[in-house]
Order: C-alpha cells, then sequence, then structure tokens
C-alpha cells in the first residue's frame, strides 16, 4: 500500500445519524497526522450528479492518480414505525441507497478497470458496509433494511459480473446492538467494553484483510460482531 | 371470498416488461366473464402522489368496501451490463422498487386496519412477488435484483411489524429459466411444457393457498418453481 | 386423493419427545374413524434394517399398493448444553438424522420411481419438517439443529436429483416459541390461542397444499408460523 | 503467536478424498523445516472413543501446554447418485461429520475454557471448513452436503453458546470449481492459474486474519472463492 492519499466523500448534514462537518475534519486531521494526505469532497445530496463531480474533483485534485480502494458507508438510518415514514423519507433512502450506490459504483469500477492488475492478482477493493439487516428485516427498519438490502444485493452483482476482471467486491455485515455509532448504548461502562460492542479498529483490521487478499481466495460476505454478542 | 371485485392498479407503459394496455383490457375481460367485476386504475408513474390518487380513485368506486386482498408485482427490469445502466434506468427502478412499493403497502396496511379480523383469524393478505434474484444478485441483474431486494426487506419487516394486528404480509419467490414472462423462451415446445415453465395458474393457486391460511400457521417466504428447473 | 390408506412408522420410545404407543393409538383411531384405514408400523430404531423392515411390511400389508405421499418428522430432540452431550445423545441424534432420514428417503424415491405420474404431473410427494433451526443454530440446540440441518440439506438434494422425474421434494420450516408438542408453553390461555400457536389443523392444511400443487410451480421451502410470532 | 507445535489428527485412509500417509508426512516435515514442532496423531475411525484418545495423546505430548488454535476440516466426500449410497457410506459419513465433528469441538472447547484470556480478547479460535455445500445442497451431493450443512449448524450453536467466555468459533465457506483437492481439476494449466482455482496460501491467510481478530469484531462466517469465480 506505497500510496496514502484518502478521499473522502461526505453528505454532510445529510441523514438522520449526523456525520457533521466537524466529525469529518476530525478524521481528515487524524489522518493527515498519521502521514498521509486526506482531502473532503463534500456533496449536498446523493444524486447521480453530485457523486459524479465528487469523483471529478478527486481526480482534478489526485491529478488522476489511480483509484484502488472505495469503502461505502451511507446510510440514510430511518427508523420508525411504517407508518409514520413520509415521502421525504423515503426519498432521502432513495437518494442514498439506489442512486448514490449505483453511481459511486460506476465511477469506482471505472477507474479500477483503468489499473494494472496489482501483485496480489487485484485491479481494485470495493467495500459495502452493511448490517444484520441487510439478510434480516425487522420491525421499524423497513427503509433502512431495504436500503441494506439494496447494498447486499448490488455487491453481490458486481462480484460476479467484475470478478473476471480481477476487480474485488465485497460485503461486511456489522452485527452488534451496541455498535460505535449507536446514540441508543451510552451506558460509559458499555462504551468501554469491547467484548460488546464493534470498535472502530477492530472493523479496520477485516477491512484491511479483505483489501490485502490474494485474488485465489477472496470473501465476498462476511459478518462481523463483538465476542459476546448473541446476535 | 363473498367479494369479486378486482381493482388493477396498472403502470401503462411503464417499464421495460410492457404491460400494455392490451394485456390489462384482456385481463379484466377475462375477470369479468368470469362472473367478477374488475375495473382499471392506469397509473403514469409510481411515484407517492400517484398511488395515493389511484387507492383513492379505488376508494370512491368501490364506496369504501373493504380491501382484502394486495397484490404488488410491478418491476421495471432492467438487465443490462452495469455500466450501460443509466440515471434514467436507476430512476425508473427507484420509483418502482422504492416509492411504489412503499406507498402501495402503506395504503394497502392502512386499509387493512380498518377491517374486522375474518373467520381466519386475518384482516388482509399483502402479497409480493419476487424472483430467484431476491436472494441472489447476479451478472447483468443488479438493477432487478436490488429492486426484487427492497421488495423482500419490506415484507419481512412488515410481516413482524404488522402480524400481530393479523395482517398477513408474505413473498413468493418464483423460480425459473423459463416463466410465462420469459422473452427469451419462445420455444413453442417448451412454452407448452409445464415440468419446465412457471404457468400462471400454478402460481395463482399458491397465491390463492396464502390467501386461505388460518392465522395459526401462516408462511412469510416460498419459492415456487416447475418440476423440471434445477434452479 | 382417491386413497385414504395410512401407514405410520412409529419408534415408540425414542427420543426425548416422547411419541408413545398412546399417542400413536390415537392418532391410527382418529384416521379410522374418519373412513380412512391406518395401521401402526413400530420399530425400535432409526437403523437402515429397522427402515427397511418397516417398508418392506407395510408393502406386504398394503399388498403394493403404490405409495404417493410421504411425511418424515422423526426428531431426536435433545435440548442440552453443548458440554453435557453425551456419546449417547450423539448416536441418537445420528440414527434418528441421517440413517433413518436417509433410508426412509431412499424407500420412498424408489416406490415413487415406480409411480405413474398422475393428473397434477406429479409421482409422489416427499415431505419434511424442519423447524426454525433448520436455517439458524442457537445455545443448547447444537444437535437439534444438526439433524434439522441435514434434513433440509438432504431436501434441497433430493427436490433438485428427482424433480426432473417429477417426485416432488420440499421442506417446512415451522417457526414458533410455542408450537402444539412445546411442553414449556402449556398456558392454558396461549394453548388455546391460535395467534401465538401452531395448530395441527393449521399446519395441515399447508401439507395438503404441497401435495395438491401442480408440477408448473412447485415449492422446495417453505416456513409457517403463528400470525403474532415475530420469529 | 509465540507457540509454534503443530498436531494433526489424521483419519489415514479413512474417507474418499485420500490423506494418506505420505500427504501427512509432507505436511509434517514442512512444518519442522520451517521451524515449527508438528507431530501426528493417527486415528482409525472419527469415533468419539478415537478422538478423545487422540487428544489424550496430544496432551500427554506436549505435557498439557494449552491448545490455542483448531482447525476441523475432516469429511468423507462421498459424491454419488442419491440410490447408489450404500449403509457403509451412511456409517461413514455419520462417524466424520456428527460423532468426529462433536467429539472434536468438545475436546477443543474444554482445552479452551482452561486457557486466559489473551491479549486479543481471546481464548481460543475453533475454524471449522465448510463448502458451497454448506448452504446449498446439490444433485448427487446428498451426504456430503449434509456432513457440511451438520457443520455449520454446530459452528452457528458453539459460536453463539461460547461467544461470551471469549471463545471464537467461525465457520469458512470454500467455493470453486476448482480448488487444490480437486481431482476433477487436473488442466496443468488451470492448475497454476490462481484466478480460478483456491490455492492453499490463499486460503491460509484468512485463516490467519480470524485467528488474530480483536474481540470486538470477530466473524463468524465468511466465504473464499478465486477471482474469476462465478459461484
Amino acid at each position: 500500500m506505497e500510496s496514502k492519499h484518502v478521499a473522502v466523500i461526505a453528505g454532510l448534514g445529510l441523514g438522520s445519524v449526523a456525520h457533521g462537518a466537524n466529525s469529518v475534519k476530525a478524521l481528515l486531521d487524524e489522518i493527515n497526522a498519521a502521514g498521509g494526505t486526506a482531502a473532503p469532497f463534500p456533496i449536498s445530496s446523493y444524486n447521480t450528479t453530485d457523486v459524479n463531480t465528487a469523483f471529478a474533483q478527486i481526480r482534478a485534485h489526485y491529478q488522476g492518480q489511480p483509484i484502488r480502494i472505495a469503502l461505502y458507508n451511507a446510510v440514510h438510518g430511518v427508523w420508525k414505525p411504517f407508518l409514520d415514514i413520509t415521502p421525504e423519507d423515503i426519498q432521502a433512502v432513495t437518494q442514498t441507497s439506489i442512486e448514490g450506490t449505483f453511481s459511486f459504483s460506476k465511477n469506482v469500477i471505472q477507474a479500477f478497470q483503468a489499473n494494472q492488475v496489482d501483485e496480489k492478482g487485484k485491479r481494485g477493493s470495493l467495500i459495502f458496509t452493511g448490517a444484520a439487516l441487510s439478510v434480516r428485516g425487522n420491525v421499524t427498519t423497513s427503509t433502512f433494511s431495504a436500503e441494506k438490502h439494496v447494498l447486499r444485493a448490488l455487491s453481490q452483482s458486481l462480484a460476479k459480473e467484475f470478478g473476471k476482471q480481477n476487480i474485488h467486491v465485497s460485503h461486511i455485515s456489522t452485527f452488534s446492538k451496541c455498535s460505535f455509532l449507536a446514540t441508543d448504548c451510552n451506558d460509559p461502562e458499555q462504551e468501554q467494553n469491547e467484548d460488546v460492542r464493534l470498535s472502530p479498529d477492530g472493523i479496520a483490521e477485516s477491512y484491511l484483510h479483505l483489501i490485502k487478499q490474494p485474488h485465489s481466495a477472496w470473501m465476498w460476505e462476511l459478518d462481523l460482531c463483538p465476542a459476546h454478542e448473541k446476535w
């Protein structure tokens, strides 16, 4: 992994799980302090035009350096009773999970196709982050589960369509009642207990593993949960 | 099943699998000839407004008679290499599979909630028609598989959220290389061979079975394929 | 369904869910009172020899009349912490779930192969009864889940291998915290509440549906649960 | 990973995929040449007594040093038409997949329970190797699929029962028409092409990843296939 450039496409203020400007800035600062070069590419919606524009900016900013790794984790994240879901919720879910997912993936696949196969037998790694809801719907999760199912379906289609071009597409389902993002699990004791909560560093190890896998043995799908989780 | 009224919401001219005006008319004629009363409610898009309008028209037309059965089978049906998918394809898939599915379901669930529990222990039956692609993505099926995964995810969420109100939501996956709709399977010999192709009547028997199931033993999910299919 | 003969192969005294002689007798009496002809074929183990002997007795008793329907529901049913499982438990599970399942199925498939295809396009129906544990293991269910997974795996292999001979093999997963067999759910109120418990009659309707399905649209796998079950 | 001792329990001459004495010796030689210490513990059957004896020998040989990693990959491997399966096949499958799997796992879990939690938050790693057939039966695979389903069911039960004791149980499904063991894929060109065949080294990287995962983000189940496999 000679390159250390990181482009962060962030839909600031979008979605109910707020990944606000402050948290993006903290992420960029951390990467830059660690010796990488990170730059933000904010978008105001996940529609095709905005996503395409962000990729054009990234290419300009990094002067056409190859993209070899792409992570997709956008989520609108509505948790509400089905009958309370509004047309605006649907619109937001739709943009995130269909327009955003498809246009992001198209830009990434095309960028990967321009790459040489590397020493691991790979042109690039595209990783989607799913959830328990990627495989199982539940009460009050209809929109969230729908968008997570879209991610998983798309990851499977892309893995099969582009595997023979040595493009590695995979899907991680994270299972945890108490993730590092969860706002309903803010018991300070729980928050520090890595037996019961997914930690960002723990998740990152499996992302790195996927990225480094040799072409003779790729994963498409895997799950991650803390040791004590009974999922 | 005392009632014989049928309302057909049809997106005429929408989608690549053309369910044109002629086939809707043929369906209505067949129902009316068999002693039922069928009426068409054409919509020009699957967006929330149009679907809500169709339901308002149905309520007016049938003067508030209860709705007890609802089938959802809309599909945009793009089969093309991932990189050829256009923003217009995405838009159409989105409307069909998210806006259409959610707004149709919302109208149906609300109509069912107004019903009494019948002698089978049920307020109503909502059946989604899926496909092999509801459980497995494949090459050139990214949009089709995405929309079918949305249906399955939503059916699962609704089954759990509204089962305790005695509303029965289920999902049928049809598996067949040679369905009655397939245009790529028009070998006349195959077309007549019910060992290898799904027939509408065969499928209908399982729809009816779902509708008549007593509340002590409901199916959520089932698959249908012809006897010789190796799916 | 012109024939009304029923052969009950019962492993009396086997397994921890006691299907004792009394319950078999009650079943036979009920069938005979309803105008059928039912006879018991007790076996003292589920090993290949005993199962083969029972089928030989059935053929002799019914003088070679065709077998068209076969249901397999044997289960050893140990629910205990993994470390408490004894070699005797393993032996019992093994006989029930592997020897019994395979030898029962072999006798049935061979009997079906001798049949003509009936008016529904079918030589015979073999139905396996599974459970939630057929698709998902859990704490203290290691042996039960293992044997139920064997059933499901075998049903899938047989469905594909013998479907093209018009033999219909299917698998029913029953999901219910409170089934009609459960001894831990004997609250009298619950026992009568078909919103929360699977009833034998409800299950039977779906068995009958499977048996009568036309060859153009067979189910391989389906689930059954009461309306209020959140499975 | 300070320890380098390896105990190989090998059922010499068992099963149709011959792991003969020569291949075990080659494996031991390779480990010893690389600076490890490997010893063989041959068994003449996978029954509970023989497996328990092997573990007793291992404990004696290594003087009670802790066991921290255990891999289970025994398979009887019959691929034949269902009706050709003999009682001897069933017996062999049964010993491998139920007796062997359960008694191996019991010895391993008990050994892990005696360990301290290590710096990764783990008492030990038990990894089962499955196959595509762990999730999907097929023609002529009835026994193989049954035994692989048992492995997966058991791995899921154990993961849930012992996760809260910080014991990590996982299951790898390998998907490849052309694995390194396959005898039907001996085209020399294919044999060297890691785009189409699973390589032992590639698989080993994911085993190592599982073993090193921190307790905040464990995988239970993952699949491995070569880049060009369309699984």
